[in-house]
């Protein structure tokens, strides 16, 4: 290859560009199945989206591509910053991909899209024994695709470095055995008090108000919308297409105002993410979020951390109280706050609190570590869950609907790697507040103005802007100082509903942080 | 080549999916920057529609596809249909395209994207100045694509071709030369007549009201909702992503009614072809409507010569009174006929009647002609324009902006066979119309019942189902037992605007009318 660094660069950013381009337009079609597609368009969309997968997987394994990227890492001594970075991500991209066989990625996209259509009408029905087989073959094309990776310490391991790289079973499991102990005890503590009333979020509430309500509020955050917009979807996610078109849906019901509201600012803190990355990097591999826990942990700091935080709603409820004023006139702020808090031991991933949300993660969690290692066979799945349930949350589901056929992400065909994002993201976003917090003390006097951009400018600056330029180890590292630690989020939980609850033991929990903290992680200040 | 047949089809069908894939992917992306794509989109979309185009042409001129296709072409023995037509449809696609380098391809893609975006702001500036350089490398660009499909009898027969196979300026000349003088006769006649009155169209009609107005109508005709949906963007058009998933837009002011009704009903008559070809040849390349002039054949027919005519209304208009009491309570069914009925020299193409409509097209006809042929020079197109429309219709623009800037077809890089699918589709549609009634006479009274069925089915059996098997002008004699000529259009025409405005030579035009059949029809009864 005579080509200079230069062109090489430009060669490869060609190529990449291309690769983007394809995978984005699978975007586009993946997000016109959920909002707008008639229903008679779904058998052949499934091909068309399948059709791009496999194009953009041949680009991608391409063995020029390959050489290109040898011989630009041959000459990385010459290459500057960003596109140093671009090489090697790229170059990891390209063997990770090329590990994959074009024959496995088809039958996996396939069994996929079948496993997925089964699961909409088994949860529909309650019917667990139909995807049985689903589920064992998920379990087998999970445990094939980690072969492809070997040599590891947990065949789970390559199925989470897809997510989040760098994390492995190992890790994780030492972060939750830091968590789970203390949020069983906060459950209990809480579970003997009296329940907060959380009635006015029932009633009935006009839709496009809603839409409207949310839509004001992320604007206000930072989210562009000149850049963006807002549907609705049987389940919210957000997507992005380009630096330019980044796309947030969200679920409304009537009767019901906190899940569209808190969907919107969750899939908003995603979207705020994506906007915020280098729009020099766009079109590149650099060019989007680093992992499914910094994701979560963007989502979840403006869902919870800001979005559920009494200074946020000082600012936000009067205009709430304006907009829907048959329903919190004679509600006080207090009042509100208490109902968007409150505390209770449920059946419902996607509905359960603070508190108790990391316990239903952690139970999936292990639950998928044994079904991969083969300890727990995919029939037994409902009595385990029943069993977990009861024993980190004291209730269990009397359907498998509201059991082991509630979240998607196993009917998907993602057993391992797909649950542990959220609890890191949670951990992660109190870790981001707390040194966001420390570089600007007056955040929370800035949220009670409705004015996020002290906030956001430090989120942008230390995380948003640098895409995949980072591992996400090291993007922790340099933007706190410190690698995930859970000590921030425990602190955060205990003095948020220690003023909510008034716990027993939070006194004892705060000598825990300071052993959670000898963990790597410099001493905070204080307990709840 | 050692395949079967049997083997060479499904490898064939499978390399056409995927090229369909391919381009419908780009069909969505297209759908979505018109109807939901936030402005910040737009430069990365455009790069990613012109990657799929280029992954669709690349694999549509396949050395290996071709190979394939000359295999299963000298097996055409052994070939049943409908897959002999597929390998005849193929073949020849492939050929055609495989004569276009990939070059050519790309740099006539991002001129036609710079084109376009420089006329958006051009017309709205009214600069037409502005645009000579781009419309310059148009004609350019047509011409050397012209000259990839040498020998031709006229430079412009390739780019008609294109779109409305086995047709050429010879043959479009001789349709016009008998269409032109009668048109312009006719538009005379009525001009010395008083106007009628198109007041009651006016007023202020809600945007949803009148949406749920053309749904309403358009379902009841036949558009499968389950299989398509209706959108507002800023130009109506219908696009096919399969043939589960066919789509329309439309344009809504609220000062008007008719324009949003009747381009609901023209594009439902595109997507009403494309619902109707036989779902067995979707994802192939028969797997659509045949030409442009076909297209616009439907269309048409359901806008005017069904949406226009008195019996449909019979039926509709009371359901328009209630809906939209305010504006028509005190309205005759006679005077809203009239209303949408009245006859006008105006300034702009997609304003105009179904008497003065075809004048605007072949003008635009004969001025694209002399770009190519070199006889027009590009910086003198406004001062021809307005001398025609002078001619033909006695007016003139005082702009560039409602004269020559009008129309994007040029300014997207289409210079010869975009506008000549119109009139055929007009002239077509009669005849289509004029074969159906012989097979079924009391299709009016059907349409003073909201009964639809005979019309269409006669549509689905003769025209719809058969996709692209046959050549257009084949098509079409198998339909109606004639080629394509103008005396059923004529007819048509006369009958229905001499009750309406009472023609003083209508009785001559119809003694014209018997030596217009002589050229290959057989005479049809009676003139207006």
């Amino acid at each position: 290859m005579s080509v200079s660094v230069e062109e090489g660069l430009a060669l490869l950013k060609r190529r990449l560009v291309e690769i983007n381009d394809v995978r984005s337009a699978g975007a586009v079609l993946g997000w016109d199945q959920a909002t707008h597609m008639p229903i008679g368009g779904a058998a052949s969309r499934a091909r068309q989206r399948a059709t791009l997968s496999r194009l953009a997987h041949q680009k991608a394994t391409d063995a020029e591509l390959g050489c290109l990227l040898d011989t630009l890492h041959s000459q990385r001594q010459g290459v500057l910053e960003p596109d140093s970075s671009l090489v090697r991500v790229a170059r990891r991209d390209f063997e990770k991909a090329s590990k994959v066989p074009a024959g496995f990625v088809e039958r996996a996209s396939a069994h996929q899209s079948q496993s997925y259509a089964a699961w909409t009408r088994a949860r529909e029905e309650n019917d667990f024994a139909a995807m049985v087989p689903y589920l064992t073959k998920s379990v087998e094309l999970s445990r094939e695709y980690a072969e492809f990776f070997a040599p590891f310490e947990h065949v789970c391991d390559p199925l989470i470095n897809e997510a989040d790289e760098g994390m492995t079973v190992a890790e994780i499991r030492r972060i939750f055995s830091e968590l789970r102990p203390a949020l069983i005890d906060m459950t209990r503590e809480i579970d003997d008090q009296a329940r907060l009333d959380n009635s006015c979020l029932k009633g009935m509430f006009n839709e496009d108000q809603q839409i409207a309500f949310g839509l004001l509020v992320v604007e206000k955050i930072g989210y562009d919308l000149s850049r963006g917009r807002l549907d609705k979807t049987v389940h919210p996610f957000s997507t992005r297409f380009s630096s330019g078109d980044v796309r947030i849906t969200t679920r409304v019901r009537t009767d019901e105002i906190s899940e569209s509201f808190f969907s919107t600012l969750h899939e908003a803190g995603h979207a705020l993410y994506e906007q915020g990355v280098s729009e020099e990097l766009d079109g590149t591999s650099l060019g989007r979020g680093a992992s499914a826990g910094l994701h979560e942990s963007q989502a979840r700091l403006w869902e919870n951390i800001v979005g559920r935080s009494y200074p946020f709603w000082e600012y936000w409820y009067p205009v709430l109280q304006n907009r829907f004023p048959g329903s919190y006139a004679d509600v006080s702020l207090d009042g509100f706050y208490a109902a968007i808090n409150r505390v209770e031991r449920s059946l419902i991933r996607t509905d359960a609190d603070e508190v108790t949300y990391n316990l239903h993660i952690m139970m999936r969690f292990d639950l998928e570590l044994e079904m991969l290692e083969g300890r727990l066979n995919v029939k037994d799945l409902p009595e385990a869950w029943r069993a977990r349930m009861c024993e980190d949350l004291g209730i269990e589901p009397e359907t498998n609907r509201e059991g082991c056929l509630q979240d998607v992400h196993w009917y998907a065909g993602h057993i391992g790697g797909a649950f542990q994002g959220y609890t890191i993201g949670n951990v992660l976003g109190a870790q981001f507040y707390e040194t966001a917090l420390q570089a600007h003390p007056d955040i929370p006097q800035q949220l009670q103005r409705g004015d996020y951009s002290q906030l956001l400018d430090w989120l942008r600056t230390e995380v948003h802007q640098h895409g995949r330029r980072y591992q996400p180890n090291e993007l922790i590292v340099r933007a706190t100082g410190k690698p995930l630690h859970v000590a921030p989020y425990l602190k955060y939980l205990c003095e948020k509903f220690d003023a909510l609850y008034s716990l027993p033991v939070s006194k004892d929990r705060s000598d825990q942080l300071v052993t959670v903290q000898s963990n790597g992680a410099l001493p905070t200040t204080g307990g709840g």
